[in-house]
């Protein structure tokens, strides 16, 4: 790794790629710091000299464009929005504990974190750019190529142009109020709030407007196949092609095989309902399941974000399984268990959240 | 009942309500028979003169309308949708076998019907009356007064300004190339698709735009409740108000607790995903869900309606439990059991479909 590279005219120098789950406590937090954003890359991550970096727009438009950083910060409105990003694969090791997943990232419930990103509005580039109507899906290309596609090929998603054209999806050069880090796809970034992470393309180079879905290898790589499926041999449309967030919700405290004394005990977590839904309400169990009391939720600081909860929990002596489920805006609640759930890939874990304490008297 | 009275301007003549499930044959068509199309009703249904009726559309708009059916008919295009309806209370009765719930209807799976519904959209008819900025809901009144509310009142219902303005939301005056039977809500009916049936109001009268969803009583009643909860003692807030349909599906055939020869039984039915979404996937068991095949499932039509699928498990002799859940587009799979999701009002049953039959060998 390391070497420098040509692109286009973009020169491009390579760094190794990292996977990175937040430490527990910084979930705790409404919005996560930089230094402990999950990091999820599928590539060396390229580091990318901004002044020669272009942003191409093209496909089923009448006006195709090519942007440079300063063009695209002074043509547009800034717009800012607090935004949730959760891997597809988040809580995997849950799955794997029911059966092995072999070959993939094991996933605490930390591939998941919340920042504020500031940008422009997508939909404000495409309406610059004029798509056309048959113009049903916005195709997004990455700098960053990837060995674990077959074959080798830079990064890339679309999502359908009826989301791309919503206002909360950004195309972001900032975070937190700090220029964009590398590892977080600097220069430019896509940031599709309620969407798994990896419709959020980094190192963005192109944005292609197109009457299909992408045919990139991880658009598909993205799918909850049927349990039987062999991952290496999988067709498009073989399985469900991830977009949504699916309902979803993480115990956080306290901490898996902790010894407690017996007695009331705090447990906190966060929740995060997908696309345009919010958490409704979230129960918890002291006792595996048997009963359940609803925790204080926090409301909704806005569609794309993670809500927090806590609730006291008596309990007794001995081991002990914490439950929590969560229901969304529109009554729907988690799936009860892995087995139902469980899938070739290990993605859209989201069968209720448990663990494992120890009380002593 | 069958009294003439004038509400307004307009003479309304009320006849006797009913709640009507279609038999499960007719379930099994794409397209519902007006004759069959499932009924639910809370209060006398009001005749009502076309001639002197009048859609009032008012609230935060720059022009307030009043329409008669030949100005709506004229002024705006037509459109047609097909569209499934579902009423929130669709499968309680799977639910009250695990606990009573006194005082509600007691629906199979029947309280749901597809049909091709034509009129206008709401969209155009809203941008006609000019959307104010603060306009975040559209409230819908209409002219059937339901004792069963508290105090007794008009049916009505809101539904969010951004579903409101969707195209897909009809005032329609047509149900399968016919005129709008009485019972089902003539001169004019809304269709809001992929949403509980209780929104889209029959016999309608008036559209209000407004800064907060409807206080009218059947807004909060179509909740879904803490199981704990007295739903005489409620206040707006206890529950999750219903709006999106719950993924859903049901076994159409057999029939609960067929006699059958062992070995290979065909098995077909529906599944349901609620608003934007579509079913991407059934499962089906023929061992009470130790074991499950996919099913093979129609194409979505379009979002709106449901669609069947169909299967052959191999039976063996004895009594065997027949299992069915769905997969919605974004990998959200259906709750397991009825433990989980019983409410006191029991709405949105959308727990895995279950029946018994009996093999002989």
């Amino acid at each position: 790794m390391g070497t420098w590279d040509k692109r286009g005219d973009m020169v491009v120098h390579e760094v190794e790629p990292y996977n990175a789950e937040p430490p527990p406590g910084a979930l705790l937090d409404q919005i996560t710091p930089l230094d402990t954003f999950y990091g999820r890359n599928h590539g060396p991550i390229p580091r990318i000299d901004a002044a020669s970096w272009r942003l191409r727009v093209d496909g089923l438009v009448d006006r195709p464009l090519e942007l440079s950083m300063d063009e695209l910060q002074r043509r547009f409105p800034e717009r800012t929005v607090v935004a949730t990003l959760q891997c597809a694969g988040n809580r995997r090791a849950d799955l794997m504990r029911f059966r092995d997943i072999p070959g993939q990232e094991p996933w605490g419930p930390g591939a998941t974190s919340t920042a504020c990103w500031s940008g422009v509005g997508l939909a404000n580039v495409l309406a610059e750019a004029g798509l056309q109507a048959q113009a049903a899906h916005i195709a997004f290309t990455g700098a960053d190529v990837s060995q674990e596609a077959y074959p080798p090929q830079p990064f890339g998603a679309s999502i359908p142009a009826a989301k791309a054209t919503s206002s909360e999806v950004l195309l972001a050069w900032a975070m937190n109020d700090q220029a964009l880090p590398i590892a977080h796809g600097a220069p430019l970034r896509v940031v599709v709030p309620g969407w798994i992470g990896a419709r959020s393309v980094k190192w963005l180079q192109r944005i292609t407007a197109q009457a299909e879905p992408t045919d990139n290898y991880f658009q598909t790589a993205y799918s909850v196949l049927p349990p039987e499926a062999d991952p290496h041999k999988t067709e498009p449309g073989d399985g469900i092609t991830l977009g949504p967030i699916t309902l979803h919700c993480a115990i956080l405290r306290p901490d898996e095989g902790a010894q407690l004394p017996a007695g009331p005990t705090d447990v906190t977590g966060f929740a995060f309902a997908g696309d345009d839904r919010t958490v409704a309400r979230v129960d918890v169990s002291g006792d595996g399941g048997s009963t359940w009391i609803h925790a204080d939720l926090d409301a909704p600081e806005n569609p794309w974000t993670w809500q927090h909860w806590r609730a006291t929990l008596t309990l007794p002596a001995g081991e002990t399984e914490l439950v929590a489920r969560a229901w969304d805006s529109t009554a729907a609640v988690q799936p009860e268990s892995p087995a139902t759930v469980w899938n070739p890939k290990g993605y859209a874990n989201n069968s209720w959240a448990r663990l494992n304490v120890t009380c002593h008297p």
